[in-house]
């Protein structure tokens, strides 16, 4: 666990995020927005890990979500704000994962397009399953440079409005509403885990923590081999990952300009563990409580099962981010 | 789907049915017994399966139950209703599956010793996860005889009870809990499915619905490679399987004396479907529920997916029975 600085910087910190201007107020209204087409998920329980761990946990299963996984908050949140305008032209991103899907989804509800930039490479079943949300998918070449000019390409040829999938103000307060609800249900927490990717997530629930439960800490949780918001935490400016390795393949992006200084200012600390611990923790969530979660899902569970976070006489709060994954490819297969 | 032959015997069905008496007011007694140390499990739904099948479904998740089955329900109703002197001798049992470890729990809690007789052939696994909830395990060869033969043993020696796992009052009321649950929070379903093999939670289910909502109707789903109720209720006797083989390993047992004569008078039929079927079923569970259900807690569903029943318009109860898995060994695996 690293300390994050941000003693030095605290004017230029709160000016950044007084830029983002991510009020409880605005989290307050992505919910109203959210709660009309997402599922309220469930707060799961287990007396096994209470006592494993000799603390309560809480199981925020955003695994159960619609399109599987909490980016589909985020993705309503934006695609809602749209101006009739903007609706008429249609919706874009680059992903091959959840957000994609995400975003078609919402797109559909509102009755607009989505345009989703996806690499040749990507798993047919991928291409699928954003297909089947119907939205068009227009393939690249396998590079970040390819992906970016071909998305640039398709907002000049159809004015489709891009939704970034993290560094934006809509989807961070989108994805703040799961840890609202979380509050909600299970008063008291005196910690909240989740994992860091881009940042999204983390940004949000660190807000809807600050806002709706100010003694609840949150601590992201991020894959060794993708460590680049524990370093740039750590040093107070944003280093990116060059070439991230890990199975959690929803945690590879760094880092943005939006979820960073909200990260700097909010965040209790930030802890890191293996992709081999990261196996280990979704391996166990699977056999004791019976739920499909995707390597990025089980990453926050893995501080605990790895022994890198004490949490004695707690109450904690773990977001189960996601459950999409190749059932013919688990991990623990030889 | 079978015609189950009533008509004939109907004076002789009823008196076996009074025989069992298990009232309306047994079942309740039961339910207060399950509810102080079992889950109340929850109950899902999913827009896209609504769509799919044309109906209304709602899963009544026990594989989210304690030891990870039903089983637990049965298993409490029946220890807890022993005498302080039975207590002090323990009780035992021979089943290498669900069973076992439910009983094991349920005797912990209660205070009193669980010997278990296993077939030396059982997976490592599935002794340690006995011995883990405290029972001792007694091994045998792996033969019915050898089984029955050892228990008997065991119960001389010792004076332990024998708690059935399907072939006994206080099981089937337990069992019947789990309908009743769903029942209450799912009111005015026009069906229920659950899978049937020794008939404890078919006979559970069939009894709950004839009380707590007449209107509902009960049909049960049996693997094909095992389907000796279906051949039982076809020609109005119990014809025990003789080398059944299914994939779902919790569903070899034949009926019983006590549930056989229940199924036959409040069943309203039974579905058969194969292996490649419950494959089937079980895969699109994880998909996209985001659920573990071990084969045999796939079988009801798997009569929808293989289009065996017809739900169009109607609200459907399925009870997901169990999902008690070996990770390592996935049928789907080739």
């Amino acid at each position: 666990m690293n300390t994050i600085k941000t003693a030095v910087e605290d004017d230029r910190i709160t000016q950044a995020i007084e830029h983002n201007r991510i009020t409880q107020w605005v989290i307050e209204d992505a919910h109203q927005r959210v709660q009309a087409h997402a599922h309220r998920t469930p707060v799961m329980r287990s007396t096994t890990f209470d006592r494993r761990f000799d603390g309560e946990l809480f199981f925020k299963c955003e695994n159960l979500q619609r399109v599987g996984a909490f980016k589909f908050r985020g993705a309503i949140n934006a695609v809602f704000q749209l101006s009739a305008e903007d609706l008429a032209r249609g919706v874009t991103t680059h992903s091959s994962g959840n957000h994609a899907q995400a975003l078609s989804l919402a797109a559909k509800i509102a009755g607009t397009r989505a345009l989703i930039v996806m690499p040749k490479t990507a798993p047919a079943v991928k291409l699928a399953a954003v297909r089947g949300y119907g939205a068009e998918v227009i393939l690249c070449e396998p590079t970040l440079e390819a992906r970016e000019t071909t998305t640039a390409q398709v907002m000049e040829e159809t004015g489709a409005v891009l939704i970034h999938p993290y560094d934006n103000h809509q989807i961070i307060a989108g994805q703040a509403t799961a840890a609202k609800e979380l509050i909600e249900d299970s008063p008291a927490l005196d910690l909240i885990l989740i994992p860091v990717g881009g940042g999204g997530l983390a940004a949000g629930t660190a807000l809807a923590a600050h806002y709706f439960s100010p003694e609840t800490e949150v601590v992201a949780v991020e894959p060794s081999g993708a460590d680049d918001a524990y370093r740039s935490l750590e040093v107070g400016q944003i280093l990116p990952s060059v070439s991230p390795r890990t199975l959690a393949d929803g945690l590879l992006s760094s880092l943005g300009q939006r979820t960073f200084p909200i990260l700097q200012h909010r965040l209790r600390s930030i802890v890191t563990v293996d992709d081999a611990e990261i196996i280990t923790a979704m391996r166990t969530l699977w056999e004791r409580m019976k739920l499909v979660v995707e390597p990025s899902g089980a990453v926050p569970f893995a501080a605990l099962t790895a022994g890198k976070l004490d949490i004695t006489g707690k109450r904690v709060g773990i977001i189960l981010s996601g459950g999409n994954i190749d059932l013919d490819h688990l991990p623990w297969a030889s």
